[in-house]
Parts: C-alpha cells; sequence; structure tokens
C-alpha cells in the first residue's frame, strides 16, 4: 500500500477501534488509535500470514503485548478479513471471539494471552528463539508493546535473552504515546531514554514518528534487514490520535470516547478498505514425529541400597523423553546442576535452553516454545517458581500446554534455609486453572509421571526432592494421573495417613512402628496432587474413618487441601488431622527440619496414637 | 586502615569464610572469597554503623543481595566485634543465628532477607527511598550484589526507580566473579557490559579490579561523593579468590573447600584483626508519633442507596489513616485510579510512592519502608499481585510488616475478562507464612480493617471489589481480624452460608429467596480469611450441620480452603459444600461473570435447595 492508503487504514482501524468500544461501552479506544498507524503499516506491507492457516509454519507471528488495545487487534483482523464487521462489535459481549484482552483460547490467530503487562515480549522471545534455533523456516516476530509496559522487569529479562541469543528475526515496537493508565510514564516521549536501555542490551534501535507511516515502513524494513541483532522500533505517538477532544489527554484511559459519532466523522467516517495480507513463504515443520520407542531409566542393585533422589531421576527421565521425542525442549534457570536438567543438556544441547536466573523469562521462552508445538520442560528451585507466578497464571489463560518442575522442594533440603525452600508451591499451582500437580517419591514414579506430562493439557507441574530416597516401586509399575498407591492397608486399619513426596517415606517408617504397638494405619501416596484420587480417599474415609495428611509445605492449599477435594460435594466428611510446616524453619540438617516441622516418622507417630486414642474415648 | 591492613582483613575474611564453611559442611566460600576485599574495605573505610544499637536512625544499612555469600558477612560481624569466634562457628547449625542465608528475624544486623536473588537492590532501593525522602538523616544505604542475579528482571526495575528518584545515597557493589552456579554467566568478565546498562538506567558507574583495595577503596570515595545519581561499582574479581585449588573454577560453586586446613595456610593463617566500624552521625527519627486522632470516613444518606465500592472505602480510609499517623506510606503501580489510592496521593503527596507497572519493585519499596519503620500500604489490582509472588514469599522470611492491597478482585469486575481478575489471590497470600487475609464487602468493614492492619505483624493482605456494593454495616460497628459476622440466623437454620465480598451480598439474596420458600439459611460474613473464626464457624456446624462456602476465586486455597481451618483438628467434619469460579471465564458484564460461574444468587439458592433436598432424603 502506498502512503495515502496506508494513512487510510490507519484512520479505518481508528474508526473500527472506537465503534468496538462504544458498542461494548467499555474498552481502551484511545490505546489502539496511537498505535492505529504502525498497525496498518504491518498488516499492509510487512507481516506475512494466511488466516485461513494460521498453523501454517511458515507464518509470521504477531503478540499484542499492550493486551488492552484489544479493539486495535480485532479492527485488523476486520481489515484482514478475518472476521466481518457484525462480529467487530461483539466486543466484550458475552459469548464473543472478541474479548477485552485477546486469548488464543477463543481467536486462532491470537499467539498468547496477554493484559498482564510486560509478557508479550518475553512470550515472543520464546517464539523467536523456536523460529531461530528449532523451525527454521524463516517467520519473523512482531511485538507490539506499550511504553508504560517497560517499567516492568519482566521486559529486560527478555531483552536480555533476545539480545543474548542474537534474534534478529524479532521485531519490537513500542507505541511511546507517553500515557500510562493513572497519567504520564516516567520517560513521557523522550524515545532517547528508551534507545539507550535498548542499545545497552544489545539491541538495534530505530527512533520515528509513529504517524507518519512512509516513516514507520522503512522502519520496519530495516527491522527485517537488521542481522544479528533483535530490532525495536519506538515509536512516538499520541494517545487517542486524530480526535482533538481525547488526544493526548490524560484521564481517558480505558474508556470509550465520548462522542463516538463526532469522533468518527472527525476520523473521516466509516471505510471498508480490504487488506490482502502476504502469503508465508512454502515450509514445513520438521518435529513433528516422535523418533522412538521411549527406553526410560531403571533404577536396581546398588542405587536401590543407596537411594536415589527424585531430581536425579527427572533429569535422567527427561534425556530419556528427549532422546524418544524431537519436539521434547528444557529450559534452565541456571541452576540445571541442580535441578538435573544437565543431563538432558549434555545429550540435546540443541533443544536446550539456559534462561539464567530470570524465572519469568524461563517460564516466558517455554509458553512461547509452546505455541510453536515444542513441549516444554522448565526447571528451577519449586521456591524461585514462585517469582513467575503471574507468567503461569496468564500461561493458563492461555491454555498453554507447559511443564515446569520444580526441585529443593521443603524443609527437607536442609541447612540452606527457607528462602530456598518450595513450601508454597503446591499452593500456587494448585490454584492455577486447568493445571495438574504431581509430587512424587520414588524415582520410577517420577520417571513414569515425567514422560507421562508431556501428553496432559494446560500448565502441568512436577515437585521434586533434593535427597536421596529408597526406591519404594518397581520399575514396570504404572503412575496414571489422578491416581495413588496404597502403600499399606489391612482391614484393621484404625487410621489413613495421606503422604506425598518425602513425607512418605516418614509416614511408611511411623505405620511400621505403629504396627509393633498393635496401631494398624493405612498409608497412601497421593503423588497425584491435582487431580486427586477421590475413590481411594473416600474408600480410606469409610474404612478407617479418620484421615491424617502429612506435607512439607505450608498448610494452606497443598496436600491437606487436595485432601479434601474428595468430599467437597455435600457428602460426609471424615474427621481430618493435617500436619504440615507451620513455623518458620531456619538452618538444619534434613532430618532435624523434618523433625522440627513436625513431619518426621516421629511426629507422625505420636499424632496417629493421640488420634487413635481420641477416636476410642467417647 | 591502610592498604596492608586491608589486603590482611580481606584474607581474614577469606579464612573465617572457609572456617565457618568446613564447620558447618556446606555453604558457598568461594563466592564469600570473591567479595572479600570489597567487604573489608567497606567495613574499615567506609561503613558508618553501631554494632551495639542497629536501630540508630543514622546507622548505614548493608543489604547482602547475595545471601549466599553469608559466611563472608559473618566474618565482617566477627572483625567488628559483633560476633564472636565461637558463634562464627555454629554456621548453619540447628538454632544458630547464623543461617545459610541471612535473615533479620535472627541477627539485628540483618535488614532484609536474601538467599532468593534480585531481592536485595529492589529493597535497597526502598530503604534508599525513605533515607532520601522521609528519614532525611544522611545515611548511605550498600548493597553488594552477584553478576549473576543481574540477569533478574527485578533488578532492572530497581535500578530504574532508582535512577529515576536519584537515589545518590544508594551504591551498589558488584562482585563480578563470572561464575555463577551452574558455570559463566551470560557476560562473564564483561565490566561494560554490565556499566552499558547501568548508565542507560541513569547511573554512574565505576569499574574496578575488586582485589585491588586501594582502588575498592577510591571508587566508595568517588559513589559517596557523586550526587544525583546512584553508583554501582562493578567489580571484577575471582571466585574463591587466594586459594589455588578452587579461584576461578567451575564446580564449586556452594561447596566447603576440599581442603580447607591447606587453604587457610594459603591464605596466610588464622587472624584476629579487630575493625572499627565508624559511628553514624548523631540523629533522630521524625515520624515515630502519630499525630491525631483517627477519624475513618462514614458513608451516610445518598452513598448507602447507590452503594460504594470496597476499593473506594480503602482509598478514602487510608487518606483518613494517613492524616491520623504520619508513619504511613503508600506506594502505587500506576493504577492509583483504579485502586483509589490516588485520593491518598492527593493529600499526602510527600508520603506517596509511584513505582509505576513494576510489581516486584512495588512490594520491595514497601519490604525497604517498613525496615525503617514506615508503614507501607502498596497497592495494585489483586491479580498483578502474582508478578511479586516471591517478594511476598521473602518478605515472610523477613517477617516484614506490610500491607498489600489487590483491587479488581474476581470474576464480578466483569468485561476486562480474565488476564485483570484476581483468582488466586487468596490462596497466595494464604500460603505465606505469618499472613493476614481480609476480604471486606462492605465500605465500614474496608475503612475498620485498613486501620486495623496496620497494627498487625507480617504480610497483611487486604482484597478488595471493582463494583458498588450496598452499605451492609453501620460506621461504628467493629471488626476485629480473625472475626465474622452472623449476617442471618435462626434456630430453623437447615444450612450455613459462608461468604466474603462480593458473595456476600448474592448469598444475602439468596437467604432471602430461600426464606420465602420456607427453607431458612444463616448467613456468615467471614471478612477474616486468615486467621478465621473457628467459633463462629463451628457453631453454625453444629447447629445447622451443612456449610456452603461461596467466593469469587477459584476453588484452591480461598475461603473454601479457610473454612476448613476450623475443622483440622481430628473433631467431626461438618458436610461441605463449595461453590467457587472452575471455568476460565471470558468477557461479559459482572452480573453475568458470577451468574457463570455458578457463585450469584440465582446459583446459590439452587445449590442451597439441592442440599437441602439431600439432607432430608435417608
Amino acid at each position: 500500500m502506498d502512503t495515502a492508503q496506508l494513512t487510510a487504514l490507519g484512520q479505518q482501524l481508528r474508526v473500527d477501534s472506537v465503534r468496538a468500544s462504544a458498542a461494548a461501552g467499555s474498552g481502551h479506544p484511545t490505546s489502539s488509535m496511537s498505535a492505529a498507524d504502525l498497525m496498518a503499516v504491518l498488516l499492509a506491507n510487512h507481516f506475512r500470514y494466511d488466516f485461513d492457516r494460521p498453523a501454517h509454519p511458515g507464518n509470521d507471528r504477531f503478540v499484542l503485548s499492550k493486551g488492552h488495545a484489544s479493539p486495535l487487534l480485532y479492527s485488523a483482523y476486520k481489515a484482514a478479513g478475518a472476521i466481518d464487521d457484525e462480529e467487530l462489535l461483539t466486543f466484550r459481549e458475552l459469548g464473543s471471539r472478541l474479548e477485552g484482552h485477546p486469548t488464543p483460547q477463543r481467536l486462532p490467530w491470537v499467539e498468547t494471552a496477554t493484559g498482564s503487562l510486560g509478557q508479550g515480549l518475553p512470550v515472543g522471545v520464546g517464539i523467536a528463539l523456536a523460529g531461530k534455533r528449532l523451525d527454521r523456516v524463516g517467520y519473523r516476530v512482531w511485538v507490539l508493546c506499550g511504553d508504560s509496559e517497560l517499567a516492568e522487569g519482566s521486559v529486560w529479562e527478555a531483552a536480555e535473552h533476545a539480545g543474548h541469543e542474537h534474534l534478529d528475526n524479532l521485531t519490537v515496537v513500542v507505541d511511546v504515546n507517553r500515557l500510562g493508565q493513572r497519567g504520564p510514564t516516567r520517560h513521557g516521549h523522550d524515545l532517547d531514554a528508551y534507545a539507550r536501555r535498548f542499545q545497552a542490551f544489545g539491541w538495534h534501535t530505530t527512533e520515528i514518528d509513529g504517524h507518519d507511516v512512509d516513516a514507520v515502513d522503512r522502519a520496519y524494513g530495516e527491522a527485517a534487514s537488521t542481522l544479528g541483532q533483535p530490532t525495536v522500533i519506538l515509536a512516538r505517538t499520541l494517545k487517542g490520535r486524530g480526535v482533538r477532544s481525547v488526544e493526548d489527554r490524560e484521564g481517558l484511559h480505558g474508556k470509550p470516547l465520548p462522542d463516538a459519532d463526532e469522533a468518527i466523522e472527525e476520523l473521516g467516517g466509516i471505510r471498508s478498505l480490504r487488506v490482502h495480507v502476504q502469503e508465508p513463504a512454502a515450509a514445513r515443520m520438521l518435529h513433528s514425529v516422535p523418533t522412538g520407542p521411549l527406553v526410560l531409566p531403571r533404577w536396581e542393585g546398588e542405587d536401590r541400597e543407596k537411594g536415589v533422589a527424585t531430581r536425579d531421576a527427572y533429569g535422567e527421565a527427561l534425556t530419556a523423553l528427549g532422546a524418544a521425542r524431537e519436539d521434547i525442549v528444557a529450559l534452565d534457570g541456571e541452576v540445571s546442576d541442580s535441578t538435573r536438567a544437565e543431563a538432558f543438556a549434555k545429550e540435546h544441547p540443541d533443544r536446550f535452553f539456559e534462561c539464567y536466573i530470570a524465572e519469568q523469562q524461563l517460564v516466558a521462552a517455554a509458553v512461547g516454545l509452546a505455541t510453536r508445538g515444542w513441549v516444554p520442560y522448565a526447571s528451577t528451585f519449586a521456591a524461585f517458581l514462585t517469582r513467575a507466578h503471574d507468567f503461569v497464571r496468564m500461561a493458563a489463560v492461555s491454555g498453554a500446554g507447559i511443564n515446569l518442575v520444580g526441585s529443593h522442594a521443603g524443609v527437607a533440603i536442609g541447612q540452606d534455609g527457607p528462602s530456598q525452600m518450595g513450601l508454597e508451591d503446591l499452593a500456587m499451582f494448585r490454584a492455577v486453572h486447568g493445571s495438574t500437580v504431581l509430587y512424587p517419591c520414588d524415582p520410577h514414579q517420577t520417571a513414569r509421571l515425567v514422560a507421562a506430562m508431556a501428553g496432559l493439557d494446560g500448565v502441568r507441574y512436577l515437585r521434586t526432592s533434593r535427597g536421596a530416597a529408597p526406591v519404594l516401586y518397581g520399575p514396570d509399575e504404572e503412575f496414571p494421573v489422578g491416581g495413588s498407591k496404597v502403600l499399606r492397608s489391612s482391614d484393621r486399619d484404625r487410621l489413613t495417613i495421606v503422604a506425598a513426596g518425602v513425607t512418605v517415606h516418614e509416614a511408611l517408617k511411623a505405620a511400621e512402628a505403629l504396627d509393633g504397638e498393635g496401631i494398624a494405619v493405612r498409608v497412601v501416596d497421593l503423588y497425584s496432587v491435582k487431580p486427586v484420587d477421590r475413590a481411594t480417599l473416600r474408600q480410606a474415609a469409610e474404612e478407617t474413618g479418620l484421615l491424617m495428611s502429612v506435607e512439607d509445605h505450608h498448610e494452606q492449599g497443598g496436600l491437606g487441601d487436595a485432601v479434601l477435594d474428595a468430599f467437597l460435594d455435600g457428602r460426609p466428611v471424615p474427621r481430618l488431622v493435617r500436619l504440615a510446616v507451620r513455623t518458620m524453619p531456619g538452618s538444619a540438617s534434613p532430618a532435624e527440619q523434618l523433625h522440627a516441622a513436625g513431619i518426621d516418622a516421629e511426629s507422625i507417630a505420636a499424632s496417629a496414637r493421640l488420634l487413635v486414642e481420641q477416636a476410642i474415648a467417647p
């Protein structure tokens, strides 16, 4: 398109943004209007995409990091012929695909859900990594950011990652309209301030007037021809551009225009320009076929005697899975020697991504890789996954299929103390919509679950432990997600101990001691924390009357609450006792920690004795 | 101290770090050895601190951001005479104050708990803000960072904040030893790479050899005399410096030295130099006295008819609290128009801190301000507080007293969709050690809780709602933390509905409808989600036999689980039903959202009918 056409298209996108927001009675038209020319030029002259085949491997990828500018995105879809005008005006209605913030759960052309600022670029870096290092089919990744969101540290984690990986297939466009939600941004229209920052992180930068369509056009061309560096285009724009009553004015964020009809007239009225978006180059994906049978590791002989840490099992199992499936990739937060992901890195270096100590970027890159069909396993300490909570939450909104693995769970890590102990991770991951939460206690169980995770939907979390523990299960035993294992059971059981991970071993020792005193207890290994094995828990409740959960986690939101999931439909609930970490731990040996927290075998046995006595009393 | 003495002191700190780690059998001596000269020069020639009076308002403040280098910190304490050699060798033992990572819960000279990397600088910025804008007694803030942790986005949020606020009372020393845990960092010994980044964010930078004590000494002097900018000293160092078998070698992170005796000999043997740390200047704190009686806002007349949003009540109550107490400060994540913190900003601009869209920095700055005795209220959308989860977790390890307020909770926000809905916040905050979680439904209740929060220990969380709701309570009603309100009750109740926030109003409507059908139900407003009112819940269970929780939150870890807290000691548990958000919402009106999630009055009534019928059936 030429200058006049591009200018007209920009105005059309503004008009349609105003119309959609007016129809909804809410939305962010002014944030859309500032970026309308940027979007028009991209769509008409640079973006290569087949809207009829969003899964086309050669398609460019566009991420609207400033997700609140969704009216602009949907107006662009209309201009591209992907949706019609009638649908555009369903914006923000119940059941409409056109949500307040775009999500791939509703729209096939959306790569990742946005709306929590500072996430679009981090995920875009993940997609660009896939493009550059794995897919290699030449697509470009375009990310449209707001200026406000550059205050998020996640943006600079992503900038560092992209600069370091020389992602020249990535172009970021920043719509510097100088106004955030509440008022002016830190840097206003000081484009140089942003340029200095991106340059320092190894980026090529261009500064332009974001309403000069020819300048925008040249900048996109320059970005595409820049080699060895990602490019950021810093575009000076005005919020509400084109309508005098709102242009560059504070206090109008997230509000429909006061007079939509007047605004539409001022913008030149309703247009119906149709953009013929360039076709992507022919391409085929290379990684869709598993390459061989899965041979999981087996721990026998000496290992059985010495015990094996579940983190070790994770590293070995993931490596085996990577050998069987070429679509498996691994990501590390600079602790692969601890999480044992280093085993995968050694065997499959081309599919290993070092994200350094940047957990938000770790998870975002995983989401980005998943959008391109890769099956990511991202691991760090369980405690540090809390750093990425908002990214995990948004991954669930996206419906992204990612595997997250947290090691060094609980007080059982010992001397390093509370800063390194994952004690909130089960609560965090259980509350994520559609998540799966797994917590193995044994290497064979770990290996099976690592393999099973790959085939699940949504966010999958596996919790591993630092220390070696006895091998409880055989290499051929199966561990369905949603299942559990009854490790001790008799018809004389007077109590059921529900444990997972490190507490399974403590529970077994306690049960053995209690048995010597004539108190029979059942022990359930609840390795699938979500979904939970309701049938087994209900049967245990019926047969033993009393359940005691034991977990190396704070008492809220973890294993104890998971047990309750079996009883929350109005049926009679068994009596329940919860042993969990209730104090703030300090440094101590693993055994001392478990004892101080009251979750070791001795503490379990003492609580069990008390409860059984109470149950006998009237 | 002169060059020779400083060099000897550096060696002493190395030797003591090696000895402490050897005694513990774990720890991070090599990470301590790289920074030993930096620490020696600071302690001997620049740090002004009274170890006998850690609360002295004029004391400089030191933050060990690389918290794993705790042996170095404790060795410095010994050199300053704060601890003796015997205590040094209790490092990492059960009950010792000298934990694997330092925390102020154990040691009075530690400002904030570290060990999750990338948090020391953000908190240090908060302390420096207090020094510069509030305390104004001339203390300096010194932060020792590792190079690995500069990959964390939180560091750049903090760098941006400090640069923008011209915090020339802040000096950051980066121990660039080029080796992370797993191997080399991204930038190795490229000091310029770090300098470019900090300069871009508005910092003064110096690059030195971190083992040249004279250069280190000059750099500290230069930092102290630099005005208008924070300073970062980028120090080239070697991990394990001084012991040939470990110096600058990979694979030795977090491990005691292979031969401690030999290393000590190589380092010149055990010394007992004693540093006389400079006294701080005389100073007094200005903000410790409340200035007047608290007059909380009242909502009467027209407000009662139109209804009031709890976020509005938060803004007004906080403003009133700020008028009564000069130690109250407020922080915003660039959404103060939405959270209503803007009311405080208008009345008390000198105690208002704009953190822009950087939630990690928002919480870290609050922690920093709290260390200096200020009482911070930091607010943003509930959903976006997930961004700061790791900072909240570490605030609990610190025992920091901070108030966090999350607005726009739940599906009730309406059209903006799931990215903006706090649906995991109750689970996140309940699982934080020692936290308080409050969720009001009414403006008078909100105001009372806002005031009560100020006097609590630990992390306090208040959840507010976007939409206006009926005024249920009078302005003089009291709402103790740990309490609840029984809003409907009779001796014919067949079910108790437990609600909080927006669902209280829905529950009341449902109860009214059910009453018309001859079904009496009790309604409890459980505004104190943690701690929970056990007595009231147990009485309701005894009297009505059946509890139904209703929450605008995912079903895990929230209100429903809080109800269970009353019954987890082995006593009989009532039958329970949980209504919560089980699906991924899209855009829709608030009323449509509540209905789609099955938590509106109609859904509550329908579930209640079914349950009461079941209870009648055999």
